[in-house]
């Protein structure tokens, strides 16, 4: 191995190229540290892949990558929040964080970063859906979110390929969506713009010396050295060697399947959350006629196989909300590993290992929190201090 | 143009290389005539060049190839040739072909044929469908076609997935499932075996000298001559340049949307054709565990998109008849444009114009009368004469 050739070493080292390595590596670059990304398919890398060779190259892309597969939704409430304070203030926070996170990625990338914030409309198809709404209005109202009522007429009215059949709705306007296929490509440009590496490479094996982590070994023996490592690779977080046993706590993944249909003209408006009989789906427009419906939840390991199951539920939930949407061609169906702790919060910040640093684990709000992770885990890199709204998402709480 | 090298000239040459084309082209050999087949993505070769490249080459396949998608059922009886004996007299030949056609094949090809006659299970979901299963049976028993009538419970002994609430069954164990990417696969080596050509190019005009067909011209200017010529090109059939008005019926295209799911091992033991309250769905199982589910019937024009619609249609249908497939790995989903006549009989032999002879419009059943097909098309381009077998048949009929 002496003999291979090394890579350039960076201040930062960041293993995984979802979005939250991804954000993390380009907040870390404007506070004025050299980064390298390592990623065999950084996320917006893959999605360009796929925009030059259409569908050829989505077998090579990273089966199972969350930040590829996700949907984008951008809901100001969701029931993860409700138990956890301190996880609503962080879902706050980066929601308000929203606009000028991608606003200033677009001037650093020259890319669009597919954030809009034109609306959510949660709908309630059965009774027993109208409940739930009532839930989400007196949750997220007291925390000032701009949310109103809606009768099913008044539904209709703001998405008119809704089922007459729909009871009630809520209308969020100040929330929305982000494309998480352009996110990425962003970010991995932005990154480059500010003089980054994302490096296409497997790394393998954390490199500790004394009780210093050092750097990065790569699958072809190459070293990355750094003077801190951040290991964002989600899922697969807990497969590098080299690690001290204790140190990186379980992120198992979480299977979610997800369909995405396509038509000339969008479907729809806005994103759309719905209720069906007590089940969840949600629907994602894009402005280039894509249509992101999710998603399933299954603790499956590490298979990233689609199953017709999955489709079906997805079809059958959608299409009883949105029975126009039998018209829309089929265009891609795919699995995501969300990555998971057990308690179920993101793990973002230092180690007992010094130099050794976590973000993942944020399961089903990955892409929510992108903006504000990214946000924490440069602050602490760049000054070694974590914010107050990160204290309870050390990785220390698992020791 | 003039300078334009030529490609050299054959005998009989084929325009299109889906299932009918080839085994033209195979009968043909087989009585000593020099052969050449036209097409720009063969189907055989279609599935090789996929087999090779993973999902990578599916988009550059010929989108929309009968031949490509179809799932293979091969059922004695069928719903087309209830009016119409010279049909079912052509389906009851090539269904008798069948063993020794594709075992001959295997021998030529040195590749597997695809053929499976392992059974075949009629099945009746609600009561509505019993009485489907009668006339079915009524119809194919005097003509000697072996078929048992099961209760229920025999029908699950058969295929332990299928639903517990099934009514009733058929079974027709002489009956089967052919592959027809394999069944392509092999006539295309079996082709180039007997010393035949299978040029991957688009022919765009037939060449027509005084009032005769001497050949055909390609995309990039080429000329391939040849004594007679075949149109074989489904539903693309009458988009060749230099046809004299009124000799080519006219041929649309009826898109057929069909679903590939998959499993570890056969989902199925043997093809399942079902009747679920009224609608039909078919499941051919294949040797290394996909499962073949279809088809949506849709006069879309040339339009190839496969639509939500279509998918939830076979899923639901599907997964009534045999709750499980859930389970299964979603595969592929696709659309085939099936060639059909405004009869909707198939047209094999020759045209009024002379040297040009037309083999195409099999609407649904080209898999089933391929092997048929290409005996009657093979023994016209020999000795000048259609058997009476294809009388009905004969492009004349709309003159």
């Amino acid at each position: 191995m002496s003999e291979t050739q090394n890579e350039a070493p960076a201040q930062v080292v960041i293993v995984g190229g979802g979005v939250i390595g991804l954000a993390t590596a380009w907040r870390t670059l404007g506070r004025g540290l050299t980064v390298t990304v390592i990623d065999p398919f950084p996320a917006g890398a893959g999605a360009q892949a796929r925009a030059d060779a259409g569908a050829a190259a989505s077998a090579e892309v990273g089966a199972g990558q969350a930040s590829r597969v996700a949907a984008g939704m951008l809901p100001a409430g969701n029931e993860m929040m409700y138990d956890n304070s301190d996880l609503m203030n962080l879902c706050l926070a980066s929601r308000a964080f929203y606009p000028s996170f991608t606003a200033e990625l677009e001037a650093d990338a020259g890319l669009p970063a597919g954030y809009r914030r034109d609306g959510l409309l949660e709908i309630a198809y059965g009774d027993v859906d109208v409940a739930v709404l009532n839930r989400i209005l007196n949750f997220v109202e007291p925390l000032g979110v701009k949310v109103e009522q809606l009768t099913a007429s008044q539904c209709l009215e703001l998405e008119p390929e809704l089922a007459p059949e729909v009871q009630a709705g809520l209308y969020a306007p100040e929330d929305g969506s982000v494309d998480p296929r352009q996110l990425t490509a962003a970010l991995v440009a932005g990154i480059e713009r500010l003089g980054g590496t994302v490096l296409r490479a497997s790394a393998t094996e954390v490199l500790i010396d004394g009780d210093r982590a050092t750097g990065v070994r790569l699958a072809d023996g190459r070293v990355v050295s750094g003077e801190q490592i951040v290991l964002a690779a989600g899922c697969w977080t807990n497969q590098l060697k080299g690690i001290p046993a204790g140190v990186v706590p379980e992120v198992r993944p979480v299977k979610g399947e997800v369909l995405r249909l396509r038509s000339e003209r969008p479907f729809l408006r806005r994103t759309i959350r719905g209720l069906v009989d007590g089940s969840s789906v949600y629907l994602v427009p894009r402005a280039d006629g894509e249509l992101v419906i999710g998603a399933t939840y299954l603790d499956r390991g590490y298979d990233t196989t689609v199953t017709a199951g999955g489709l079906a539920q997805l079809l059958r939930r959608a299409s009883t909300l949105l029975p126009g949407i039998g018209d829309l061609e089929f265009a891609e169906f795919s699995a995501g590993l969300r990555p998971t702790t057990v308690d179920e919060l993101p793990v973002l910040g230092a180690t007992r290992v010094p130099g050794l640093l976590l973000a993942t684990g944020h399961s089903r709000i990955g892409i929510q929190l992108a903006p504000i992770s990214g946000d924490i885990m440069a602050q602490i890199l760049a000054t070694g201090e974590a914010p107050e709204l990160a204290a309870s998402f050390s990785p220390l709480r698992f020791s």
